[in-house]
Formats: C-alpha cells, structure tokens, sequence
C-alpha cells in the first residue's frame, strides 16, 4: 500500500528547500530547479532502480520488472516563478511513492515495468514553451522557434540547456525512451474550482481541452477626444469592447467550453484620443473538436460584424492551437473505479490546462490523469492549496489505479 | 486690409523652417521651437512694434495706440512632434497680418493698442502640462506639479525652462502682461468634422468644453484562462468593456458632449489569464457644466453597476478637470458678423480641445475664437490641412473682426 505521508513530509521537504516567502523557485533550468532533481536523485537511493536523463533533460527512473512492458507515472518538478508547492510535484513525488509500493510488495520485481518520468519543463515560464521536455519525448519539439527563445535576461534557451547538459540539437532522441510504453498515469492539482464547488475530492481527468489562441487586431482611426463628435468616430475599443463581452455567450453555450480575452493593448492609448488600433488576445478551450471549431466561427464573425459597426476593419493572427487530446477510455474507468473506492464519489471533468499527459497521449500511449480538488482555483501562485486530507486521499487512489493498471497491462 | 496671401507665404516658409517628412517639429522648448521663434522675431523687424518675452517665455508684440487698452491676438508656434502646419501657427501668423494691417492703415498708430502674442507650449506634448504659458498668464499655473515633470529623456521641465531662459519659480509674474487688455481673439484649425460635414469654411466658437478625466481601475481576480470556469469568474476587463461602451448612449443624449476611453490596460494581461486588474481611462467634454456633471454621474453609476455584475471593484482617481468656458457674447456675435460678411455662411460651435483662449477668458478678459475647416478632422498629424481658399476666407474674416473689436473697445 502506498504511504499517503510519506508524500506529504517529501512535500514539504522540497518546499523548504526550494522555495521562498514568495512561493516555489524551481524555475526550470535554474539552479534551484537543479537542487530540486538533485535532493530527487537522492530519494532514488534506497530503490532498487536504474536511473538517467534522456537526450531532452527528462528523467527517466525504472523499476524493472517481469515483463518489459511499462506502467509509468510521472508529472513536473518545475514550476513558475513565485509557484504553488503543489503544482507538478505532487505528481512526481506520488509517483515515487508508487515506485516504493511497487518495490515493496514485489520484492524489487513486479510483474510488469514501472518507470517514473519528471518532465523537464512544463511550464514553460522562463523561455515561454511549455511541455518541452514532454514535447521532445513524443516528437514534437520544435528545434528551429526553439533556438530563437530568450529569457528576460537575454540568456538563450539553447545556452541554458547546454549548461544542463542538454543539447538542443539533439533533444529529439528523448523519443527512444517511448519503447514497450503500455500506460501512462499523472497525479496532479486541479489549479481550477470546479472540484471544489461540487465538494468532491478526486476527479478522472477525460482529457486535455483543445486550445485556440489568437491575436485580434482592429483598427478604426485614432483622433482628438475633444474635437472629433460621437457619431464620426471609429473607435477600435469599442469593437475589441463588443468582442470582449460577445465571447462569453458564445461559451456559454457548451458547458466545459471556456473563452478568455486576456490583453488588450490600445494605440495612441492616451486620455485625449479615440482608440485608432486596438489589438487583443482571444483564448478558447474545449474538449470537442466541433464545438471548438463553432466557437472560432462565431467569434470571428461577431468580430467581423462589430467591426463593420465601427467602421473598423479586424484581422485575426493565430498565436498557437492544439487539438482536444481525449485521454484512454478504459484507463479512465479503471481511474474512476480507484477514486470511488477511495473517496466514495467520483466526477468526470476535461483539463482546460495543458499537462505533460497531453504529449504522451498525442503519441498513443494510453493515458489517464487524476485530479485532485485545488482550494479557491488558484495556482500558479504562493497561495496554491490544497487540503491535507484530499492529498492523502489522492495519493491513496493514485496508488490503487497504478495497482489497476498494472494488472490491465498485464492481462493486455 | 489684411493680405491672406501673407499669411500662406509665412506658413509655407515655417513649414519647410521647422518641418520634415514626418510633419511639424517645433516642440516647445527645443532647438526647432526656439529657430520658429527666431525667424519670427525677424519678421517683427519691419514693424513699429515692441516685443520682449514674459516670465513665463510668451512673446508680447505691441503696436501701441492712441489709447492704451489693448485688442490682443494670438496663438501659438508651437507644435506636436510630428504635428500639422497649421496647428497654433496658423492663429500667429494670421495675428502678424492684423498687427501688420493696423501699422499700415493706421500709419503706426491705430486708435487702440494691438497685442500680438505667442504663447509658450500650449500643447504639453514634452511634459504633459499643456497651456502652460497662457495658464501662468492667467495665474493658473502649477509650480509644485510643474517642478516633478520630465520628458521621455528624463530631462525636468525645470532644466528646459532655464535653457530657454525661464526660470520655474518666476512664471506667475507673466500675469504683469494682463494690464489694459481689452479684448482677445484666436483663429484656429478646427481640428474636428464638424464645419467641413455641414460644408462651412468658418466657425464662431461659443466657448471651450469643460473636461472631466479621470483613471478608472476595476479590480477583479486574475485566474487561468483553461481551468476557471465561465461563471466562476470575476473578469476586470468585461466590467471595462461595459463601460468603454456604455459611455457612447451617455454622451449621445446631448448634442455636443463627448466621451472616450482612450487608453485600456490588462493585468497580468497574458493570453492564458482571466484579467486581474484593468485601468482605463475616461475623458467627458460638454460646454454646458450642468450636462458634464449629469454625465459624470451616470458613468460612474454604470461603473459600479457593471463592477457589481461582474463580481469585481471600481475605483474613480481624478486626472484633471476644467469647467466649461464660455466666450464672450458681444465678441461672438462681433465674430458672427465678420464671418457673414467675409463667408456668407456661418455656423456657432463649441470647441472640445482647450486652447490658450480659454485661460484668457478664464482671467476675465472679453474673448472668443474663431474656426476654420479642417479637412477629414484630422489634426496633431502630418495628413492635417485646410483648404487654401478657406484659410483665405479665415484671414480675411479674421482681419475684419479684429477690425470690429477695435471699434468695439474704442467705443465702451
């Protein structure tokens, strides 16, 4: 049986040393984050594992077993600047804890292989691409935009790899590590309030939302605020305005669809003038295909009528999109089975974040995650919680659906 | 008579002086500003006339005349960066050719004294205090304020005064200049669609808007864009959005208000989150002061209704604000006649953007000032002009009511 506090006192451990009055600094590929995979390296000791980092700096932890066929858990020791202590390496760190289990109950030999993964950078935060490492693992690094990334200090993404040990030339021979991948599990925080609000502890993750994501430009004619009457005016704002307002009926109208204008940036932008350009950003998530697809459209075409109304013109640029990744359906039922068990009641909800469990799904390992409530939906944030009793249910669960999923690869 | 084509061979010379390919270049207070008003003081030298600067760097030009009360003309040679050629010098130059006219026909030595003056950085555009000569004339200047200001260089308003020989504290004894002053009048670009949408060269302008700007700050709770669901949001930008366009219904009850937000900005305003905090600025104008403030009750009102709905706090900080200033109603209708008989058509407007007039009819003194078309009502830009017949027409308008006032003065 997995040890629910054992977690918790390594959780507390890593925030300790690596983290502030300002939250977790485990920036990836700073010095703390290196601290952090280091003080990790250490918890491996006792195990009767191999371990090592592959080619895009992910580290790879195998308890082999009878069979090469592999279960593996696995999330991020990484986090934002000024982080939660919960976001990322709860996952690894009940991930360890399910290796211990597994080394235990079967004598350092379990019928199927267990391997633990912690993803270099998830999050993304300092040279702004997220999943990198999980990215490189299932083929989808992006070498040529990646070699152009700086952080705010100007370093380049390619120079702080190398001081890692990474090179970015190679990062996609990450891909070698897919080889007899049966299952793929990850723990993580909600970093939403949904759970919350429906007072359940534990939900089994359906699968990552898809994302649009695109910069909106109107521009109508910037002039005097003094001089220039209302009915000649052709003022951006009140376009992007009409927009901003217009895109949460459009996602209203699906349940789990979410649509976010997050920027807005107006030109001149100064008290005395119409707004001439108004440039914004336009997110939009849903686990539906189709469903995404009608909410472009109908964004757009309010876009283009509110446009028309201000005598404005718009045009949309695309910043990044991804597709809905559904995660496995029979490792989702063994999930909910293993939450009903633990917690009694169960609930099914989509990701609108992303999570390295994306990456291993669009390669068709079959994945699932787990999550667990978050108090208040906040994340990315010192103020990150969760309670300690959800913590230990969740690693409870954990460790019963990895107990599950290694006797369904088993029968496979 | 006044000679308009003077006046265009002036603005031409000014324009090729102290323009490039990006427009007007004479920002007070800088090398270009000063040669405008070099080649201006040699074009003083063929008149009976005294000029000297005052304590707050206006140039006073006089003719004097049989009777000390004084009809004055003015405006101002400086520009926005990148401005129009018209924008101030227009009213300046127009003012040489009355003064110019009185010495001819008057052999030196018209009936009352007529005062040209250029007033010192109306615009603002280097330190953000507009009307800073004609408002230390007036003894509405802000020494306290002033002495904090810097431009983008980071240079203080304090050092540029000295380097043209102004000093800060001293600027308040340019009220000296206000003795015997009879009557002012301004000639300016309109500098909106008003007078070329109802097709009418000329303008009499009732008097100057009053302003009422403000920074407006909703404050809400910035959360992730994919987990926080639409109803659990609390989004600064959409109570924004409500009001950016609730101010437009607001201000189109009356017929000559106007209302703009000019500048948003989103906080953290990244594409992944629900925004935070947004600041938006509001700037309302109408030239009667029971509208304005029937209009600045209603936004705010809408603000905290739209606060309210959408979960988040609204906060009003004041930037600055000016009663409206009416003209003087003799002048106007002096104006009115001048404009008949010169234009044959005449229209009566309020004029949105402040000008250096109303700091003189602030201090008392009988004012008003006459508009010019602007074509496409644009302004503070290089694309800013008028038609040549009607900056004609304004010249000769212009002299004839400036003709008028003196008979006005004499006569009372």
């Amino acid at each position: 049986m997995v040890d629910p506090k054992r977690v918790l006192v390594n959780l507390e451990e890593l925030r300790k040393l690596t983290g502030d009055e300002l939250g977790a600094q485990r920036l990836a590929w700073s010095p703390v984050w290196l601290k952090a995979r280091e003080w990790f390296a250490e918890k491996l000791k006792p195990l009767p594992v191999e371990h090592h980092l592959d080619a895009a700096g992910n580290r790879w932890v195998t308890l082999q077993g009878e069979s090469d066929k592999a279960l593996v858990v696995g999330s991020h020791l990484d986090s934002v600047p000024n982080g939660g202590w919960l976001d990322g390496c709860l996952g690894v760190l009940a991930g360890l804890e399910v290796l211990t289990d597994f080394a235990e109950r079967y004598n350092g030999r379990p019928p199927v292989t267990v391997k633990l993964v912690d993803w270099a950078d998830e999050e993304g935060a300092r040279f702004g691409r997220s999943l990198f490492g999980s990215a490189a693992f299932a083929s989808k690094h992006t070498i040529a935009a990646d070699r152009g990334r700086t952080d705010k200090d100007g370093v380049t993404l390619e120079v702080a790899l190398a001081r890692c040990g990474v090179d970015i030339e190679g990062v996609g021979e990450a891909a070698a590590e897919g080889k007899n991948l049966a299952a793929y599990l990850e723990l993580h925080i909600e970093q939403g309030p949904i759970l919350e609000r429906l007072e359940k502890p534990l939900g089994v993750v359906q699968g990552t939302k898809g994302v649009e994501r695109w910069a909106i430009t109107f521009r109508g004619q910037e002039a005097h605020s003094g001089s220039t009457p209302m009915e000649a005016r052709r003022d951006a704002l009140a376009a992007a305005a009409k927009l901003a307002l217009e895109i949460r009926p459009i996602a209203r109208k699906h349940p789990q669809a979410v649509a976010t204008m997050g920027s807005v940036k107006t030109f001149p932008g100064i008290v005395t003038a119409v707004v001439g350009r108004c440039e914004a950003t336009l997110d939009m998530r849903d686990l539906d295909a189709g469903v995404l697809a009608a909410m472009m459209a109908e964004a757009r075409a309010a876009s283009e009528r509110f446009s028309q109304e201000e005598g404005c013109t718009v045009e949309w640029e695309k910043i990044w999109s991804i597709e809905p990744i559904p995660f496995h359906e029979e490792l989702i039922a063994l999930c909910e089975e293993a939450i009903a068990e633990t917690a009694g009641v169960v609930e099914r909800l989509p990701s609108g974040p992303l999570h390295d469990a994306a990456e291993v799904a669009r390669l068709g390992v079959p994945t699932v995650m787990m999550f667990v409530q978050s108090l208040n939906g906040l994340s990315h944030n010192r103020a990150e919680d969760t309670r300690r009793e959800h913590l230990e249910l969740a690693v409870t669960a954990f460790g019963a659906l990895a107990e599950k999923t290694a006797k369904w690869i088993a029968a496979a």
